[in-house]
C-alpha cells in the first residue's frame, strides 16, 4: 500500500527546488512512497494564501496521508517547524501561521517541534528546510517513526489574525479572502454563518446594494455580478464567464 | 497493478480545486489508485482547447486508464455528465462538446449519463462537479463498477462545430486551431488530407504566397516561417527559435 | 517496487506534449512505472537553464531512477540523443550540452547514442523525440534493457562553455548563472571556491563595494541586498522579501 506525501509550496517549478525535495523523499522514504503535487504556485511568501489552501484541501485526503507545506520567509531563523498528527493524517509546515486556520477548525491534535538533530540525516542548510528538514521528517514518518521521535511535544503555535465576522445593525460584515483563477471573490462568510439571517438575506458589496443570488454560475446572466454559496461552503461573488 | 486516473482541467494549481479533486480520488478509490496530471493550464472555460488536447493525448495511454477532463462553464445547469468506455479506457467529462472531437474519430463506444444519486457519496455541490461527481465516478470505476451502475445509457452528446476543410479551385483551405508554447501554428489539415494533393503542394498563409516546406524545425533558417507536418500529423506553420 | 521516470522539459503543460509523453511511458513501460514531474517550465529552448537544473536536482534521487530531460531546439537534425548510466541512475537527453554540467562533476559513466532502429517501436517523428525516442528508451530501460541494447557506446558529447571563475589581484570573479523565483541571484562561486580566500572575503556587485554577509534570508533587513551561501552551496545575492 503506497504512502502518499503531498506537497504545497510557493517554489514554482522553473527552479530546481521542488525537484530536490522530491529526490530526498524518494531517496529517504520507503520504496512505496508516492509524491502528490498539490500546488507549487502559492504566491511567493504568502502565508495566508497557503493557510487557506491547506484548510480547504487537506481534509479531503484519506488516513495515512502525509502533507508538507512550505511557504517559509523566515527559513533559517528561530521560527520552529511543526509536525502534527490528526485523525491519522500528518501535517508538516513551518510554525509561521500556515497551519493556524486548519488548526482552528480541528480539535484533538498531537504536535511536535521538529528537532533536526534527531534525524541522523545530512546537515541542515540555512535556506532550504523543505529539502533538509521537512522532506526527511516526512520520509521518517513514512517509514513508521512516531511523532515523538522527531521532536519535543508542543501545544502552542503561531496564530495568524483572521478577521472575524462582524454582526452589525444591518446584518453581517465579512471580507474577501481569496480571488480564484476564474475571478470569483471568495469571502469568509460560510453557509452556517448566513443561516442565522434566515432566508431573506441580500448581499451588498461596495456601492452595489443587492446582488442577485443564484445556485450556480450557469444560472447567472453573462456579465452580471451574482452571489452564491461556493464549493467550499463560503459565500462567493462571481461574474459569469 | 496501479489504476491510473489522469486529470485535464482549466483549474490552474494556485487555487485548491485540483488538490480537493485528488483528495477525493485517493479517499474513495482503491489504494492502488494513482493520479496523473496531464494539464491544469487549459485556458479558463475554453472547451475547444480541451477537446483538442484530449484527442491528442488520451489515445496514447494504455488500456485500463481512466481519464477525467473538467472544463465546465455550465456546471450546475442541466448539462449532463458523460462516462464513456472505449477500448478499455474510460473518459469522464461534462457533456458540453469537450469529448466531441475525440468521439468523431472513434467508433464503438459505450456511454452513460452520470447519475449522482446512484453513487452513495456526499451531496453534489452546484459549482464543483470535478470533486463531487467526476472524481467519485472515477473512484467507483477504479473499484470495478460497471458503467451501467453509474447512469443511464446514452448514444447522443453535444457536438462542437468543427470547421471542415474546404476544397477550392486552388487547393484546400483549413484553419489554425491552436498556437502552442513555442509559437507553432497548428492547422486542422492532416497529412492524409494533404495526400490528395500529391507531392507538389505549397502553403499559403495570409499574403504569403508560398512557405518553404521542411521536415523539422532545425531544417529552417532562424527567423523564417516554414511549413511542416508536426508530431500530431497535422500541418504546422513555424518560425525557428 | 516502482520504477520512477522523472521529466524535465520546456514544454509547459497547456499543450498536450507532456501528456503524450506520459501516455507512451505508461503504455510501453512496466505496470510498476511511475512518472515524476520535475519541471515543464524550463524557459523555452534554454539549454543552459536545463543544464543547471538537472545538475542540481538529479543527484538527489535514489539508485534506479530514470531521468528524461528534453529541451531540444535541434530536434530532427543530426544531433544525437544520449542515454547515460551513472551510479545506478539513468540520464536521457539530447546531445546538445544539456548534460554537460552534470557530466563535468561526474566520473565513471557509461554512455550510448540512442539508435531508434533498435527499439522496435513506432516510427520516429521529425519533431517530437521526447515522445518517440526518449520515452520508448526509458520504457525499455524500465523493463530491464541494458544500455548497449539501445545504441552504440560513446565517450564524447557536446560541452557547453561554462565561464570559469577568474582569479584576479583583488580576489575571485564569477558570474550570475540563474535568477530564481524569489529574485535571488545565484552565482557560479561555490563554498569551496571561496574557501581559498579564508574568512575575510567580501562581495562586490556592480558598483556596490561590499554586501553584508548573512547566514539565511531571515537574517537580512527587509530591502537590503545581502550575500549568503545558498542551498546549492553557491554564493547568492538576495534582497529579503
Amino acid at each position: 500500500m503506497p504512502t502518499r506525501v503531498t506537497l504545497t509550496t510557493d517554489f514554482g517549478t522553473r527552479d530546481p527546488y521542488v525537484a530536490q525535495l522530491k529526490g530526498v523523499l524518494y531517496a529517504q522514504g520507503p520504496s512505496s512512497l508516492e509524491v502528490v503535487d498539490l500546488s507549487h504556485e502559492i504566491e511567493a511568501q504568502n502565508i495566508r494564501e497557503a493557510a487557506l489552501f491547506v484548510r480547504t484541501a487537506w481534509p479531503r485526503f484519506p488516513h495515512g496521508t502525509i502533507h508538507i507545506a512550505v511557504v517559509d520567509p523566515g527559513v533559517g531563523s528561530v521560527r520552529r517547524a511543526l509536525a502534527i498528527e490528526h485523525a491519522g493524517q500528518y501535517w508538516l509546515a513551518p510554525d509561521n501561521g500556515l497551519l493556524s486556520w486548519l488548526l482552528m477548525a480541528t480539535g484533538d491534535v498531537r504536535a511536535v517541534a521538529l528537532d533536526h538533530a534527531r534525524f541522523g540525516t545530512a546537515p541542515l542548510s540555512a535556506t532550504f528546510h523543505g529539502r533538509d528538514l521537512f522532506a526527511p521528517a516526512a520520509a521518517l514518518i513514512a517509514r513508521g517513526a512516531a511523532l515523538d521521535q522527531l521532536g519535543e511535544s508542543t501545544s502552542d503555535w503561531t496564530q495568524l489574525a483572521w478577521r472575524s465576522i462582524e454582526s452589525t445593525s444591518s446584518g453581517l460584515r465579512g471580507e474577501i479572502i481569496h480571488v480564484d483563477r476564474f475571478g470569483n471573490l471568495i469571502t469568509n462568510l460560510s453557509r452556517s454563518d448566513l443561516a442565522v439571517l434566515g432566508e431573506a438575506w441580500t448581499v451588498r458589496v461596495g456601492t452595489v446594494e443587492s446582488l442577485p443570488r443564484v445556485r450556480c454560475y450557469a444560472d447567472a446572466s453573462p456579465g452580471v455580478a451574482v452571489a452564491l454559496i461556493g464549493s467550499s461552503e463560503l459565500l462567493e461573488i462571481a461574474v459569469r464567464d
